[in-house]
């Protein structure tokens, strides 16, 4: 297959440039989430939307040894045939490419102008942080995953959330009539982009995260088929924050962020209510993210403390439902995967779990090589089409191939 | 004197509490820098207004020894009789209060919520330190204060400020038509405020910073009279991008922050186009802005380096211009002050220096003492009526009172 030519940086395009930059070359609330104008946007999230500081506390950054290996020349298979991983990181529109082996570093790669302490907007892979942050709060008793999402949130009765249990919203097996279609404007998922202001908002818009999701009707039966819904995500983040009376950033500081040895503070956007949004409103650094990751492949143990638990942990990875795992792509991929409490498990070779995000955000933890894969992209469309896709494939076949490399 | 009752917190007054907090006690664009909403505003910016870092950069934080001493029960004369250190700070609605002696804190304390990581609004404290800034690029040879404005940014030919020079707009003797009545809504700082998003965009705006400085008219002669007009801080910012073609936050990191040895980024505001606030929008905690002011006292040198040039700060304190100093209070409070470089020199008897923001932000510089005082503050009001001032004169006078026991 025809390699794509390399992408345009976000300096060539002259994104941003100048004072003032011109109008055609402004990227702003209406632009930010699509090519080529991503390509600067999920670097600099904070100059385009409110954020609320995720705050890394007082300790020093844990350590990072550094052991450097030469990962760009290794060969693989991707979807069109034989490549590198050189090949692989240019042709899907990396930002930030970095791989722990052992916890310590064997590759840390910046492109299109992202540094170390760039938070990098995380998309979906938020969804996978926030899943432990609910472990810990399942683990101390304070949430049932059992529990009818309305028994937390009251303003949810009514929604398509009244009967659905927290073990469903995070497995996303409610049932919502909700479209995911990024490129539909009439989506739910456009119109919730709307009320946080990931998008400008239309007349007749429900504005603010709290106020749209209570809108939210029932399709069928919860637990009965996966079905991706950011909104189960955000529902969660509401019981989170009610349950401990704390906004989500501040929780997820004090449980996590500030025990991780963090290098940076991270952010996470907020709506004009104040409402953040743990669907893929998180922006980290790559190696604070690969951290985090390490801290999962450790059980939950990192920085010398205990942070997540182990059980939790354990059952994310080992109790996920195959008969529930997509039919589409991911099936063909993963035959024996599933999905539980917000994380994606292959049951491949090597067990490897992962987070994912749309245009190419990937947290990918390898526990037989132990190794933890962080990549941000900017891909220039959020998701490819079925029977379309390179971008995935290409992707997921490097990393494979680092963990078999490295194993 | 009867003293105002002790401010209400933003947690009492329920600002941003609940999970969504209700219409009438959200704090937004519209209301933030109005009392009662700042006391929750001016310490969560990022929430309300898009941000642009101020990267800390790689360095561990410069060490700030401890010596603690209670100088909340230190007496001194303020405008309505004996009052102490205390009572000072709980009547002019403090956020936080950090004194540094010897470069050793001997008194930190936090109000209202904020915390030793809480990036507060400078307002107009940031001038003083884009005066510094400044000072570094004249030092380089890259900036000359003797030419024009327009020399450095063609695009303010035709206003204001085309024939004003550099050093004018340092001294704020520019001449411009630009009422700085935060009051009143028709007049130019309230207009920039909404080109910048400061506050709510109106039918005919101008938006944009960069945008809106070239529609602003000249006056009379420049260099004539003292006209404290924000926009001429604006002006030296777009200066300072233009000949280094660098952002302004980020210039302000790489030249300065990155240096300090501070403990956290700072923050600071930006327009939809991505123009900072260098007249007021910096968002930093206490303790670093008190390390940035030991830094000035120490004519520029600190954590181990150089920062500032020496001859900077020696022109900015020595070389102000008394005929040119301001004939309202400050004049009455100082009759041999000055205004140069964008600080204040009182010329007192510790021939102390400070900048100043309106709600009461400060940061004071003793020399004699060697005294270091930084106060964040959420005042009422913007600033006090002539003849009806407590905020500033028990505030100074206890800064005063500190040099002095201190010294």
């Amino acid at each position: 297959m025809a390699k794509s030519p390399r992408p345009q940086t976000a300096q060539e395009l002259a994104l941003m440039q100048g004072f003032p930059p011109p109008e055609d070359k402004l990227v702003t609330v209406a632009n930010f989430q699509v090519g080529p104008y991503n390509r600067w946007g999920f670097q600099h999230i904070s100059q385009i939307l409110p954020t609320a500081p995720i705050g890394r506390g007082d300790g020093t950054a844990a350590a990072l040894e550094r052991r450097a290996q030469d990962l760009g020349a290794l060969a693989f298979t991707g979807a069109g045939g034989r490549m590198t991983i050189a090949e692989m990181l240019e042709t899907t529109y990396t930002d930030g490419f970095l791989v722990l082996k052992d916890g310590a570093i064997v590759a840390e790669q910046y492109f299109n102008g992202m540094g170390p302490h760039t938070r990098h907007l995380l998309m979906s892979v938020s969804k996978s942080l926030t899943g432990m942050l609910a472990g810990i709060l399942v683990e101390r008793g304070l949430l049932d995953p059992g529990a009818v999402v309305s028994r937390y949130v009251p303003a949810l009765r009514g929604s398509a959330y009244e009967d659905a249990s927290v073990q469903q919203v995070l497995d996303m097996v409610a049932s919502v009539i909700y479209s995911e279609d990024y490129d539909d404007p009439r989506s739910e998922v456009a119109a919730q982009d709307r009320s946080v202001g990931w998008r400008p908002a239309q007349e007749g818009d429900i504005i603010g995260l709290y106020h749209f999701l209570p809108t939210l009707k029932k399709a069928g039966e919860h637990g009965t088929a996966f079905q991706y819904c950011s909104a189960n995500t955000d529902v969660l983040g509401w019981v989170l924050e009610t349950i401990t009376d704390t906004p989500f950033a501040d929780l997820f500081s004090r449980e996590i962020w500030s025990k991780l040895g963090a290098e940076d503070d991270g952010y996470i956007t907020v709506d004009r209510y104040g409402a953040t949004l743990p669907d893929g409103g998180f922006c980290l650094t790559l190696r604070d993210l690969a951290r985090f990751g390490q801290m999962v492949l450790q059980d939950g143990h990192y920085n010398g403390q205990r942070i997540v638990p182990a059980r939790w942990i354990d059952e994310t990875r080992h109790r996920g439902d195959n008969r529930l795992w997509p039919t589409d792509g991911w099936r063909a991929l993963y035959p024996r995967g599933s999905y539980h409490n917000q994380w994606s498990n292959t049951e491949d070779a090597h067990r490897s779990f992962f987070g994912i995000g749309i245009n190419g955000q990937h947290l990918w933890l390898d526990p037989s090589a132990n190794v933890v894969i962080v990549k941000f992209s900017s891909w220039p469309i959020a998701w490819p089409a079925e029977g379309d896709d390179t971008y995935i494939a290409d992707t997921f076949a490097g990393f494979t191939a680092i963990g078999q490399a490295l194993a």
